[in-house]
């Protein structure tokens, strides 16, 4: 029989914040499975920031998304037929395909096999999915944090950024964070236990406000916002300090012609700065490990995180524009199907 | 008997370009050496574009140099009297002091020994110096060029520029060199023996131009200049690119809010960028060995230098002037005194 599947995709290309009318949902009927190949049942998708720019034509630095194709997204899965050997019936694997009911799958792509039972299914989208990933071997591999050290991380409340601030935190670091509102400022000192949080609403001078709570510099700078906050926090840095480029929020939606310039790049001479940019698959072949470290962590309550869940797949446009309004609190997911049996 | 020795000191902060009455030349009467002393005469002091930014107040990232002090450089210098047992009369070495005839120094700081005589002095405070080993240790250490990488140098034709296109050369690396009018242009290409040389002058679109050359894009960066080079080149950087800061010629001159931003941060994530900040003493250590590699090439003739050698200390003001304008041939450097027996 058939399969048909729900799915949203690209009705036109957003202008601005993104609209409801930018979306669209259809429904498709997949073709039976050649041999090879294995159906997966999404139950759960992820909104991706990083996806925003994808939305438009010519912003940021990725092709856009075709018109009428599916939104790209993470998804957490079931397979429910298989016609590949090492895919079985029942297994829960992470996606990367989009806002879909359905997929067929060949063994190819970002394909993230989950074995470690002992989170809820959502954590895998977030703190042992990308965002996770992303903060862990950002300071890692890219940082090369070290017990000590100072990080600042910026929205440091946001799904990669809490995830961030947790880890230097358990490495043995100090950690300075910086985001937006009581709520979010709050959650990171009383939940995340994180001193030294910044609300960059209330600091009418970001670099003074950075500089009291650390007048000896920082090591790492864990970067998720853009190039104004980069270029007002390379003058901070310590001697052989490291940039972490990891996400660029804020200049996202920005026509190119907007996105804000980093004029001190003199410092780099002086204090031998490194500034590196990073995408979380590349290390793809150690998740696993960090995935099990953290999830110790969690378990040992040592770290903590917040998942919003929303229902239904009708729901994941304005679920998607609310949160590039800055309005999700944690991870933002959306279930759109029941969890495996 | 006391001896006298002439010196170019700092009259007054400089705006814009340097004007020669921005310096002054005074006699000053030294000390008897003390214990652990020794005594250097200077016989050859070099000019330096780094040196820019500290003859006015608020430009660049270190402290101006203070009104009534000596006007920093390198030089060469032969020790005519020592109270010090690791330095002997006759032995000639390398200072960063500045433009005075004679100098006490202990042993402390920067001192270069030289041991190999098989180049001209002047060398020494090019080549052999602090130029050649900003470009063989940027391109290495910081770079980590690779034989077959494309490695693209901006003033290419500069003393430190000209020395980094020839390493990449004879490293075995397809070099791209910019720089500007026939006169630089023709010398790389006919001399050095670089082919893919850029006239800034003529490309209408340097970013086209530099494409044009190499399709494929850029794995090192090797960046002289400024800001407004460094963006115009991110974009062309190949999936884990280097981009070296190794000056800023173009920027050290400007007040701060004058400096131009860049703003293709957003690539650093896609293609992995890395950017990094360097200063040549940070492999003094190093020095020695490079040193001798480099003087092997210039005696098998792989490799090409051109030292203007201007005359008296009186001079230095002007001569330095003409650098910053882009006057120069080569290193530029100024004979003080004769060369040691």
């Amino acid at each position: 029989m058939a399969v048909q599947s729900r799915q949203i995709v690209l009705a036109r290309y957003a202008e601005g914040l993104p609209r409801p009318e930018d979306f669209r949902m259809e429904t498709v009927e997949l073709p039976d499975l050649e041999e090879g190949q294995f159906l997966v049942r999404n139950f759960l998708i992820s909104l991706d920031t990083g996806t925003r720019s994808r939305l438009s034509e010519g912003i940021g630095y990725l092709p856009p998304i075709k018109l009428g194709n599916v939104v790209e997204s993470f998804s957490i899965g079931e397979v429910v037929e298989s016609r590949h050997p090492k895919y079985a019936r029942g297994e829960v694997i992470g996606l990367a395909v989009g806002w879909s009911e359905y997929v067929i799958c060949s063994d190819r792509g970002f394909i993230m096999r989950i074995t470690d039972r002992r989170l809820p299914w959502d954590a895998w989208l977030g703190v042992l999915g990308i965002s996770g990933m992303a903060a862990y071997f950002g300071l890692h591999r890219v940082g090369g944090i070290k017990a000590e050290e100072v990080v600042l991380v910026t929205a440091a409340a946001g799904a990669v950024g809490s995830a961030a601030v947790q880890i230097a935190k358990n490495e043995g670091c100090r950690v300075i964070g910086i985001d937006v509102g009581p709520e979010k400022c709050g959650w990171l000192r009383e939940v995340a236990g994180i001193e030294d949080i910044i609300d960059y609403t209330k600091a009418a001078d970001l670099f003074e406000a950075v500089r009291e709570v650390c007048p000896d510099g920082v090591d790492v700078l864990f970067e998720n916002v853009g190039n104004a906050f980069i270029d007002q926090m390379i003058p901070l840095m310590k001697m052989r300090g490291r940039i972490v480029i990891c996400g660029q929020t804020a200049d996202y939606n920005l026509p190119l012609d907007q996105v804000p310039g980093v004029h001190n790049i003199a410092y780099f001479i002086e204090k031998r700065l490194r500034m590196e940019g990073m995408v979380v698959f590349d290390d793809l072949k150690q998740w696993s490990e960090a995935q099990t470290r953290m999830a110790d962590w969690i378990m040992a309550g040592d770290f903590h995180y917040r998942s919003e869940v929303i229902e239904g797949l009708e729901a994941a446009p304005e679920a998607y524009i609310g949160l590039l309004s800055g309005e999700a609190k944690g991870r933002r997911v959306v279930r759109i199907g029941p969890d495996p049996a």
